[in-house]
């Protein structure tokens, strides 16, 4: 469930007008951009930039971006974005980090949307920055880690719900002989991992639960921990449980010293019109305080007041 | 250009009908079969089978699989399905095929088709055999072949047709690299020919043969040739120059001794609404003969009146 809180049907000329109106003259309105944009979904935040557009030959993005500053401009100017521009955007600017990808964003992105959002986000890829997304994370990465992210990201898994239980079973042993072995990048693992409808991963993953105990990710560490191998556990992560897995992205974010704002922007921007509600819940049986007391605690002024309206504060 | 001749306006209905009558009693009326689904483009096609449905409450494609035998039957059977669900089908059996997959028709598919056109052919994959296309060659592969070809069946690659000639000229490089080191499975080429853009990697490839004299086709030879070498020079003709690929298919198919039907009836069957006049021109330039007269000398009985019919021949 979402938390964004919306008008049915506002006006974008409106809209417009009056975001227009807080970004002219001295100093600029951030209370008056975060009660329109926070308070409007997807489809009304394109009718808002087309007629914003429409009446001023400019950009509206752009005009955020030079008016605004700080992690409360990233987290307008990305939020402001439509959602398959948005994951682009975000897909490249973790390919393009130094010294290497932030493949946290990778993997989420590429296990979390369904395959036709992600073909969206990868089609707005290549209209942004006039590559595929594979040839750009294909080229900043190498070997295991490679294989892993391109595959992830490439991939038209089978959405069925349907499952092989023989199979669940074979493959699972498959990845318990690999995790024996220490060949944590055996080609065998990526393969059930990159390939398998997510159905099918969850079922190979609770058999080896079943017969070895223990999940998968308690085993997948090696004596040295890699890239590599924490890109393999965050992409079980994403596709056995994202809630869960976002949930622990929002509390390492804030319990960080300082705050991690882009993960913590990231999470609350990309679900707040999905289910962030479902990631507050479980935040607040994990941390037994609500996610709303936690972030304002840990953020201030219009970032905050931003975070705060899309997780479904009230004025 | 295609070489497929029809009608505009055929009534789908009376082609069920007469259909119908083509099947019953005592004897198949092959060449009512050929004069009708040999002149009907696909979406006529789709109509036929969907009045016959309609009419008799029977499959027509499963009707015409048991009246018709032998190579015949085949091409009958392929044609008469929607062009992306021949293609699933096509891969499915070359993925199936034993002791290895049969490589030439995964590489054709991935590398010819057009970006929504594979779409939807992995797409009907899915409705028919209830896996993905990646996870079922994934499965049946290993090491370097099943890298190639999954990455060729599954990357979306960029499809402008401007290139970045500083990129090409440093990635015709590395491929010289590889080549000299004799590590033809180099991950880094494997990068190259499934990531880039097409137009790139043909920008790539010009660049080799502009500074190291031959095409690099000619140097992807092993002292013992393998499969993913074999599949690998496939994917670059099929990238480069699909035309030409299909004219040597071709020309191999009727070259040998007996026939080598499947590979026959694939290309022309593929390529009748097309391109296969092309194909045809290329063949007539470099065989000096038309391409009609070499599938007339070398098939008989319906299967060749067929073929000819999807070569254009007038009745």
């Amino acid at each position: 469930m979402a938390t964004l809180i919306f008008p049915e049907h506002p006006s974008p000329v409106a809209d417009a007008e009056a975001l227009r109106k807080a970004c002219q003259g001295w100093g600029t309105d951030e209370k008056a951009i975060i009660s329109i944009l926070g308070r409007r979904n997807a489809i009304q935040r394109k009718l808002i930039r087309k007629a914003y557009e429409d009446m001023y030959q400019e950009d509206l993005v752009k005009r955020l971006e030079s008016e605004l500053s700080g992690d409360f401009e990233k987290a307008v100017y990305r939020w402001t974005l439509d959602p398959e521009d948005r994951d682009a955007l975000l897909l490249n600017v973790a390919i393009k980090q130094l010294p290497i990808p932030d493949y946290r964003v990778i993997v989420e992105i590429s296990c979390i949307r369904s395959h036709e959002e992600l073909l969206a986000i990868k089609h707005a890829y290549q209209i942004r920055y006039k590559h595929s997304v594979e040839e750009d994370l294909a080229q900043h990465t190498t070997g295991d880690i490679r294989q892993l992210l391109v595959g992830l990201v490439s991939v038209y898994r089978y959405n069925g719900k349907e499952i092989n239980a023989r199979l669940a079973s074979s493959e699972a042993e498959i990845l318990h002989r690999a995790i024996s072995e220490k060949v944590f990048n055996h080609e065998e693992t990526i393969r059930i991992i990159t390939t398998r409808s997510k159905a099918q991963v969850l079922a190979t993953l609770n058999h080896f639960k079943d017969d070895y105990g223990t999940s998968i990710t308690k085993h997948l560490r090696g004596d040295l921990d890699s890239d590599y191998l924490s890109a393999l556990r965050t992409a079980i992560r994403c596709i056995c449980d994202y809630h869960k897995y976002y949930e622990k992205v929002v509390r390492r974010a804030l319990d960080k010293p300082g705050t991690d704002e882009d993960s913590l922007t990231r999470v609350i921007i990309t679900s707040a019109e999905k289910d962030l509600k479902d990631i507050k819940e479980l935040f607040q049986k994990r941390n037994s305080r609500p996610l709303e007391h936690a972030v304002a605690k840990d953020t201030s002024g219009d970032y905050k007041a931003f975070l705060l309206t899309l997780l479904g504060k009230e004025d």
